[in-house]
C-alpha cells in the first residue's frame, strides 16, 4: 500500500506571543520555512539580548529545506536570520526592501554571502513540490507579502502581518482580487494575523496620520521632533512631505532611522524632496520654525535618542521650551511606564508633547475585526489557524472565525511546535516537534537557562555575601579569613556589627564541626550557609545568596 | 516690625508620581500633615519592597506637628504611618472605615496604641490654628472626604481622591453644596486630584458595573469567579447582591480581600444578605451556576489567589472550564504584562475570561475632564495646585484650570519638596524642604540605595564570578587557589575551558606582579579584575561583576 501523502503545517514561534514568527511548511520530506523572527525578553530573563526560536526541528532536517520565504522586513519576522543562516545554508525569497533590511542586518553579522532572490508582489516561485506567489498587503512598513502556498494537497494562505488600507500612502493596496480569486479557487488552510483581533471597526488608513500632521506641523511656532519606528517607512514619507509643504528641513537622528532612511532612499522607497534633508548640525542653527527632527525612541527604550534628548543627555540636540515634540506610535505592551518617563521629562523640559491616541498621530499596521472579517470571508479556508498572537487573540481569531461559519473543530489554536496535518482525509494534531525559546546573550545562543536566570533573580532582589576562608589540611583549623564581601545586600559602612556577628557565627560553626570530626567541605558549607542565612533573615529579613568558599593549605 | 504671617503648602509625595501622598500645610510655627501613603516601587528599584515619602522634614519639626488627616484608606494614602508613626506620636484624624484599615495595618506592627479620631462628613476639628472641615467625596473606597482647611490667612481645600457619583451605590454622594458653599465664600486654594485629567468627559457611576454584574451572572452556566481590588467595598458589595439577585453563594478569597470584607462587615459598610458568604471549601461543591468566587488578583501579582489559580497552583481552587472569569479592574500601568499572562493562562484552562474595558466591568475611581472642571468652578480658587499626578497630568490639569479662568501665575505644578508660600500679598514659591524616596527592603528601611542598587543591577544583568586565592605572605606566592566561582553568568559545565584559561592567567597576572614586586593587594585586585573582564567580555560579550579576594597565610 502506497504511504499517504500529508501536508504538515508546524509553527515554530510566533503562537501564544507577539515575537519570534517561524513557521514550517512541509510537504512528506519536502519543507519551506516562513519567517524567522526574534523577541524581545520578558521581564523575568534577566540580562539577555533577544529571544529566537528554538529551530532543532529544521537542523536535524537540514536537507528537506526549500528555501525561505520572509513575508516583510520586521525584527519579529527576520531577527532570527543571522543565527539560522549560520546553521542552515538555504536560499531566501522576499522583496527588494525586506532584502534590503536582511542584508544589512546580515552584513554586520559577517554573513553576507547569502543566496537570495528579489521576488515581486504576483510573482511565483517553485520549490520542490511547493509554489509560491507572493500577495501584496498593507503594513506598517512597505513591501510586506501574504503567501498563497499552493501544495498537491490544497492551497495554504498565510496573511504574514496585514492590514487593508484603501488609501495607501505609497506602494500596492492589499489585493484583494487575488484573495477572492483564491477564495473563489478554493483553500485548504488559511493562517491569518491576530494581533488586533481584541479592536472592534477597522483599523485606519496610514494616510489620515498625514493630514495630522500637516496641522500640527502648520501650528507650532517653533521646533517639530517627532519620534516614530523606524521601520515604518509610509510614516518617515509622511513627515518629510509635511515638513516640506510646512517649509522645514528634516534631520534624522538615531542609528536604526538613519539606517532605514539609507536604505529605503537608495532603494526608491522614500520620496524626499531636494535640499529637505540636512544634517543635525545644520538643524539645530535654524530658526525653530523651520526645523524638525525625526528620531528614533517612540517606545523610550533607554538609549535611544529621544530618550537621551529627554534626560538632557544627547550629544548634539537639546530640548527647548516651545519644541512640539510628537510620540506617533504606541506603546508596545511592556513599554507604558518608560514611554510615560520620557514624556514627563519632556515636559519638564517645557516642551508641548503631543502623545494621547485620540489626537490622531498613530494609526495601527495590523487588521481590525473588520478587515480579519473581510479577510475569512475572501479565502473561505476549510481550516483555520489564527497566528501572530498571545493566547487570548487567537482564541478571540477562533471565535470570529465561528461566527463566519467555520466551525471549531476545523480551527486549531496551536502551540508552538504543534503539528497540524492534513492528508486526504481531513485534518488533526499529529504530534509536536521542539519548538520553544533559545535565548541570547551576548555572544552566548542559548547557554543561558534556568538555573543563571534563577540565579540572576535571586542575586537582583537581595544581592550576594560571600564568605571565605582558609583552613589546614592537617588540623582543619581555619588558618585564614573568615571574611565576608557583600553586593546588592546592604551598606557595609552600616552593617559593619552584623557582619562581624556573622564572621563569629561562622567560626563558631567550623569549630563545633571540627569538634565533631566533620570534615566533608560540602557538609561544612552547607551548615555555614544554614546559619548565615538565618542570621540574616532575622536581621535584615532579606535572602541574599550566600556562598561560602573554602580553601585548604598544607 | 513684626514678622508678616505666612502659609505653607509643602508637598512631601504625590507630585510628578502617583504614589505616596503627602502634604504638609504649615502656619509660622505650627502644621498640619495630610496622608501618608506609600508607593510600589518602579522597575530600576530591583529587591525593594515598597516606597515611602522622606518625611525626615516632619521629624525636624515634630513639636509643631498638631495632627495627620487622612483623607481615605487606600495604600497610597496610609502606607506609611506604619513608619511615620513609630517615628511621630501625633494624633489621626479619619474617618470610621479608613481609621479601621489604618488600625489593621498598625496592629501587624504591633503599633497600637496611636491617638486617633473618628470623624464624620461635615465635622470640623480644631488643630491649634488649624480649622479643618471634612467633606464627602465619592471614590472607589467608602468613607473617602476632601478636606477645607481653613488658616488665618484663607481656607486650602485638598480634594483627596475624587469622583462625581451622583448614584452611588451606598453612602454619601459629593458634597456638591459645601464646595459650592466655600467657593461662595472664597478659597486661597485649591490642590485637585489629577489621575483622570488625560480623559475626557465624566467617569462612570459605580453603579453602572453593577447592571453589568447581573447580566453576566444571569448568563454564566456555571461559576462566577470575579477579581477585583480588595478595598472596593462597593464594588465588592455590587458582586454580593449580583450573586443574591442569581442565587449564587459568595466565597471570598485572598488575604487582603478576607481582610477588608471582615472589617467593612464589622463596620457596617457591607449589607451581606443572610447565608450568601460561605467558605471556600462549600464553594467548590457547590453546583457551578449557583458558586461565585470573589478574589484577589486583578493586577496579575505573582502570589495572588487569581494568578494562582491561572497557573493551577491554588491550594482549593481549580479553574474548570466553563468557569466565567471577571477582571473588574483595569491594569494599574506597568501591570499590563502580568495581567495579560493571568488571562491567557486562564484562557488555556478553559474559562471565559471577560477583561476588555468595554465591557463595563469596571470604572474608575478618580474624576475626568468634566468633574475636575466642574470642581474648579464650584471652588473657584484663587491659587491651583494639582496634586496626585505624574508630571504630565500636573501640566494638563493646569491646563486645563487655564481655561477655567485660573492664570497660569496662580497655579503653582510643583515638585515633591517645594514650599509655595502665601501671604497677605500674594503667593509664590519659597525654597525646598528636603523630599524624596526612602526605599523598605524587609526591615531596613532606607538603608538600600543607589551603590546597592547599581551593583543588584549588575548581578542581574551578567551575573558574577569570584576569584579566590591564598598566598603566601612571605613568598607572596599563590599556596591555594585560584578557584573561579560563578553565580548568574555561564553554565559552568558548557564553559569549563573558558573558566580554566581564567585560571591560568589569573596565575600569569600574579607572577608578573610578584616578579615586579607589586604587593599592595588593592593593585593585585584591580589588575586580576581588569585581566578576567578582558577575557570574559571577548569570549562571551558580557560583563559579570569580578570579585577577586585573596587570602594571606604564614
Amino acid at each position: 500500500m502506497p504511504k499517504e501523502h500529508k501536508v504538515q503545517i508546524i509553527p515554530l514561534g510566533g503562537l501564544g506571543e507577539i515575537g519570534k514568527n517561524m513557521t514550517v511548511i512541509r510537504y512528506d520530506n519536502q519543507m519551506i520555512v516562513i519567517d524567522a523572527g526574534l523577541a524581545f525578553p520578558e521581564d523575568e530573563m534577566l540580562g539577555i539580548d533577544i529571544v529566537i526560536p528554538d529551530y532543532s526541528y529544521l537542523l536535524e532536517h537540514k536537507d528537506m529545506v526549500q528555501g525561505i520565504l520572509v513575508t516583510h522586513g520586521h525584527e519579529d519576522h527576520i531577527g532570527a536570520l543571522p543565527y539560522l543562516l549560520k546553521d542552515l545554508d538555504a536560499p531566501i525569497f522576499a522583496t527588494r526592501l525586506t532584502l534590503g533590511l536582511i542584508q544589512s542586518k546580515l552584513k554586520e553579522g559577517n554573513l553576507d554571502n547569502i543566496k537570495a532572490t528579489v521576488v515581486r508582489p504576483r510573482d511565483t516561485v517553485k520549490l520542490g513540490v511547493f509554489k509560491v506567489e507572493f500577495l501584496s498587503v498593507n503594513h506598517s512598513i512597505p513591501d510586506a507579502v501574504a503567501l498563497a502556498i499552493h501544495t498537491p494537497l490544497g492551497t495554504i494562505v498565510h496573511t504574514g502581518d496585514f492590514k487593508v488600507d484603501h488609501t495607501p500612502v505609497m506602494g500596492e493596496k492589499i489585493d484583494i482580487h487575488k484573495f477572492a480569486e483564491l477564495g473563489d479557487k478554493g483553500v485548504l488552510c488559511l493562517m491569518s494575523d491576530s494581533t488586533n483581533v481584541e479592536r472592534p471597526g477597522f483599523t485606519m488608513s496610514e494616510r489620515s496620520v498625514g493630514h495630522m500632521f500637516e496641522e500640527a506641523f502648520n501650528s507650532a511656532k517653533d521646533r517639530i521632533i517627532i519620534a516614530s519606528f523606524a521601520t515604518n517607512v509610509h510614516r518617515l514619507q509622511q513627515v518629510i512631505t509635511a515638513a516640506h509643504h510646512t517649509n522645514r528641513k528634516v534631520a534624522v537622528v538615531g542609528r536604526s532611522m538613519v539606517n532605514t532612511v539609507a536604505i529605503a532612499s537608495e532603494l526608491g522607497y522614500l520620496d524626499i524632496p531636494e535640499d529637505t534633508l540636512v544634517d543635525v548640525d545644520e538643524v539645530v542653527n535654524l530658526p525653530g520654525n523651520q526645523a524638525c527632527i525625526l528620531t528614533t525612541g517612540s517606545q523610550g527604550e533607554p538609549m535611544s535618542a529621544l530618550t537621551r534628548m529627554a534626560m538632557s543627555d544627547h550629544r548634539r540636540i537639546e530640548i527647548q521650551p516651545g519644541d512640539t515634540v510628537i510620540i506617533s506610535a504606541n506603546p508596545i505592551p511592556g513599554n507604558e511606564k518608560s514611554v510615560s518617563k520620557t514624556i514627563d521629562l519632556l515636559f519638564k523640559l517645557g516642551a508641548n508633547v503631543i502623545y494621547e491616541s485620540y489626537q490622531g498621530m498613530h494609526v495601527s499596521g495590523h487588521a481590525s475585526q473588520e478587515e480579519l472579517k473581510l479577510m475569512l470571508n475572501m479565502i473561505r479556508p476549510q481550516y483555520f489557524i489564527p497566528v501572530h498572537g498571545e493566547y487570548r487573540m487567537l482564541i478571540k481569531h477562533a471565535k470570529l472565525a465561528e461566527q463566519m461559519g467555520i466551525s471549531r473543530e476545523n480551527t486549531f489554536v496551536a502551540d508552538n511546535g504543534t503539528i497540524v496535518e492534513f492528508t486526504r482525509h481531513g485534518a488533526s494534531i499529529a504530534g509536536k516537534v521542539p519548538a520553544g525559546k533559545v535565548l541570547i546573550d551576548g555572544l552566548g545562543v542559548g547557554d543561558v537557562g534556568n538555573i543563571v536566570l534563577r540565579d540572576r533573580k535571586q542575586l537582583s532582589q537581595d544581592g550576594i555575601l560571600i564568605v571565605v576562608m582558609t583552613i589546614s589540611r592537617s588540623s582543619g583549623a581555619i588558618v585564614a579569613g573568615p571574611d565576608v564581601v557583600t553586593r546588592g545586600f546592604v551598606y557595609v559602612r552600616e552593617s559593619e556589627s552584623m557582619l562581624e556577628e556573622a564572621k563569629d557565627k561562622v567560626r563558631q560553626t567550623m569549630n563545633r564541626l571540627r569538634e565533631n570530626h566533620v570534615t566533608e567541605w560540602a557538609v561544612l558549607k552547607g551548615q555555614v550557609r544554614e546559619t548565615l542565612s538565618k542570621h540574616f533573615y532575622e536581621k535584615t529579613r532579606r535572602r541574599p545568596m550566600i556562598l561560602p568558599i573554602i580553601q585548604e593549605v598544607e
